[in-house]
């Protein structure tokens, strides 16, 4: 049986060969284990300094899910909660990871995947106008994730806007940079390392999406929250005994700007994917980065299904179906230009 | 200053004349503690024989949030899931209290404040159809209340059509019987504890806004769910001491029909304000039960609070808003005359 | 059959009459409900005079164990423990209740029933210089009770001791005060409510051993440590709807003194207990307090439970037992001296 | 500066050469994540194969702490404990990662590290005999390591004892085997992972100590307990994307003995030191596995600091320490020559 080839998701290989490499020539080398080794040390010190930011605390974790619940279990008192848009990763995707650490995620419906100031604006005095608001979770973090669970980005200015009702209702902005380099690398974009952590209380730099074997770099800006973060990342079964393979794939990818040539790769060939769809006639959301959200009939992915492994989102009207395709730091113009090739052909069949 | 009259809700007096008497009679007699007494066994059996059910299980807890949260508490896994629609109390009103056990609560809109078989069916197929259910949390306990939060009322043909889609998807049913006697009151019910009981898993029928000091009596029909029942209600810190306090009162309510009749007494009183009310030009929303909806104006409204306290819900249109009066087992035909001698006055003066 | 007579605790009983009867006398007023009625205010402003504590927060729950996991989970981080002795009532019978709001309970053994300030400052030197001590729970919260689970008290002194490591360690205190009243009725104490008040973060005056029919209230000392406290409470299910009824309970308490005449009551009874049955060849362990624990063989225990109840606490040596018998606001003088009288029998029997 | 050699834990070094291998190999391969791929499921078939145990579950999960946690999780409902000994992982060294998920920990002093049938029985008396045991956590689980946190192991006849009083009380047996390969190479070990597969209703297989980058592999023996498991390891943030690299890891670990072989070596050194250790004159604790335990004094272990890393255990005595040595897969001949001559001299001088 012919494999197929993999577009459902931006983790299907291994790592950048770079990372490998440096697993290697470090491999027999002695340190301490659980983070306080010197890799992990260059590479804090290497985050710091590229979001200017020297007062901010970065610790390494394995995952994406890891990393939520313990940065919302860190920050929250039991009675308070994260607002978040319905399709938010810890609304649906983290099997309650957040309820679990025993917090309510509040949802909101959002505009394209993204909260609007407004939006925390409106939750905030939904609940503090009501005479019976201790009846009811204190919404108390911002969670945004960067880009978005469909591929949207943040503008400097919504984020800054963001920033400014956080600082008036007295909320923490935490952001989710799971694909965070997909973001950076889109054209419309205009934020950077910088400024992000300029507006953020916490956010994370992904790296098992972006080309690492596994690891996010969780960036704690505001200080105040930085306290005994380490007790928690150990209690929630995420800290490392061998840290050092966080610290050495983050200075991999971040000491000669791997990340964000990698994160362009993806977001050019996802462009090619998006431009190449539409010219054969697919209906297509809006997306600038990695991921593209294409709307087919039944028959189409059938298809599509038959040499390719694809998302599926959900359906939507009486045939028609939104899937999800997503290029990455491994994808190669050769399978994209075979995917265009394959997609144009079922289009003109029907 | 005078003291203004209270519709806020069905709490706001003491218990009724004869659980008090009672109290004083038995106030000396030393019993064992814990719900081990014999009154709480006697008020146990009785419950029992009501509902015809011999194998229930019969726990008496001190309030409402408390007897949901220890419920869920013991019948979900911590991956596991409970559903209700988006008014349910223990969706927005208990303080995240289900999110503290670590467990989420999914809302749906529902209908009328209702959850129908639908509504849980959906819910069920979305997660089980999912490739990647594991990655969110598990629907498996349905939670509706009934009365509901803005007091309608499900039929018997509701309640079975719940009761045969859980047993479909292998769901638990839990209702939530805070205001129970109220809505069996309601004349168009057709539910009584016998069918509540033949198609519940766990529901309670509820003392607190029913003429006792407090107390609600968790009915575990189901007995696979039964085990352990005791260390939930200690741990979660349910147990009162002198438990036969509770055993008296569902006594006192439950042995001569005094429960179904204090529930007539608050619904007749809540149907002659809600005929007052709309013949006195205001809009309602439909409720048979003892909680009316009403639609004020800003300027009614003022009016209305210079001599009795509602409940505010919420505001609706431009100037318009919803408030809540509530009539209980202690509502006196006086005061709500003299309601609605008032009311009518001011729609008059506008 | 005869009705045996309880010693087994002290909240075999109902209530002090003179609570029934104000609850007679307030049932058809109609207050807001939460604790946020004029009773509870008064009850509350009443403490703080006590207490000598103008600032303090006075919050009324129902029962001991909601009153401990409440004000535990309100001032613990995630990775945060309490420190208690062995025999400490959240290590060993609340059922995991602490443990079930995340927070470990470090046990030490203590002496007589107590916790010492270096046995405080040891743990906390334990954790602190460990240099892995980011895998161990942080300990911050010291919890003691006052009388000891074994009816023993805490002096000023001692008090202070601990205020003074707990200062120096950065720790809160926290008195369990759920007997408080027979603590400060024994003829070696020499706290108040103002030296512990002085002393501790965090302390409650315990209602349902006293006198109450249920109630415990919680003072909240330390300003800083006051926020949000009521959300807490309705979470874990402590928010009586009727609050109202702790409020009056704890007028009726502490207005005139009653409070510390029921314990002076109980104690002067629980020592003439003591005294006789010294004087009959008991042994026994030291207790100035309402809690007396005798021993007894097999034979004597046999004997003394055909007519009375008694609590069983452990086993000792070939054939002798450990049993705790209480005395309580409600214990006639009567039934201590037949007590005695069989007592006295048993032993010269044998 | 001179870079100071490691022996204070066997994770210094990264992984067997055969593992990074095998991940060059791949590394361009497409995969699903999550550990549905092909290598997890062949290592999954490979390690019921070798447990002789073809019903059960395989799980791969990235560290220790977090499986510890996730099984615990997955097993216990809420009012349920886990029973270890005081030296327990569990019970020390997971910053209370399992009462952070609702559970408490009830520890026993144990013998040489070990839990004994006798202790489960006496925890399980202890717990059924009492009159209020709903007042208390019930123990449903028993922990135990093996290798123990003090280098110990377990024979057979010892585990079959575990197994049957678990049998009688209807607990669960769960076997931390983090260190597990160094356990099964000891001289006195008569262990194996049918006899482990056995007896247990869950262990683990560690990789992270035993040549593997990171990895425990969870075998779930009882087919009553593996529902829904998958959900836990998502909820808990242990779901590694990438998922492949667990499977690759046991695959190359397993496949051909190279664990087996690995422990060898590592136990082999340790016994190296051991008997140079004490011809030097030094006391040890008693272990046939790969963490020794040496008695210094001050001085010694001043002297042996300045060219090695150790772990510092605890004070004893006067000027006394305990200090522990590990060996590893890692280690070299070279390493532990150099160490005992430098042991030798240090004991010499003084």
């Amino acid at each position: 049986m012919q494999q197929k080839i993999h577009f459902e998701c931006d983790y299907t290989e291994g790592a950048h060969p770079k990372i490998l490499k440096r697993f290697m020539e470090t491999n027999m080398e002695q340190t301490v284990g659980y983070g306080e080794d010197p890799y992990c040390q260059k590479a804090a010190e290497l985050i710091r300094g590229l979001c200017k930011k020297g007062e901010a605390a970065v610790h390494f974790l394995v995952g994406g899910t890891q990393a939520n619940l313990t940065v919302i279990s860190a920050l929250l008192r039991p009675h308070q909660a994260a607002v978040c848009v319905e399709t938010g990763h810890i609304n649906v995707h983290e099997t309650g990871a957040i309820e679990a650490v025993g917090h309510k995620v509040i949802s909101v419906s959002g505009k394209n995947g993204k909260l609007t100031a407004e939006d925390v604006e409106r939750v905030y005095r939904l609940h503090w106008e009501d005479a019976t608001h201790e009846h009811m979770p204190q919404p108390k973090l911002v969670y945004i994730s960067n880009p978005t669970e469909i591929g949207t980005i943040y503008t400097k200015a919504e984020l800054e806007a963001l920033r400014a009702v956080c600082d008036r209702c007295g909320l923490y902005l935490f952001l989710d940079g799971a694909r965070l380099g997909y973001g950076l690398a889109a054209e419309d974009n205009d934020l950077d390392l910088e400024s992000i952590a300029a507006n953020c209380d916490v956010f994370y730099i992904g790296g098992t999406k972006m080309g690492a074997l596994f690891g996010e770099a969780v960036v704690i800006c505001n200080p105040e929250l930085q306290e005994d973060f380490r007790y928690l990342i150990k209690q929630k079964g995420g800290m490392l005994a061998k840290g050092r393979l966080l610290g050495i794939q983050f200075l991999e990818l971040l000491q000669d700007g791997l990340y964000f040539d990698l994160g362009e790769h993806a977001v050019k060939l996802a462009q090619k994917l998006r431009e190449g769809l539409l010219n054969a006639g697919y209906k297509m959301q809006d997306s600038t980065t990695n991921q593209q959200f294409v709307i087919v009939s039944d028959e189409e992915l059938k298809k599509i299904e038959e040499k390719y492994c694809v998302s599926y989102i959900e359906r939507i009207g009486e045939d028609q179906n939104v899937i999800r395709i997503c290029t990455s730091w491994a994808t190669t113009e050769e399978n994209v230009e075979q995917f265009l090739r394959d997609a144009e052909q079922i289009k003109k069949a029907l």
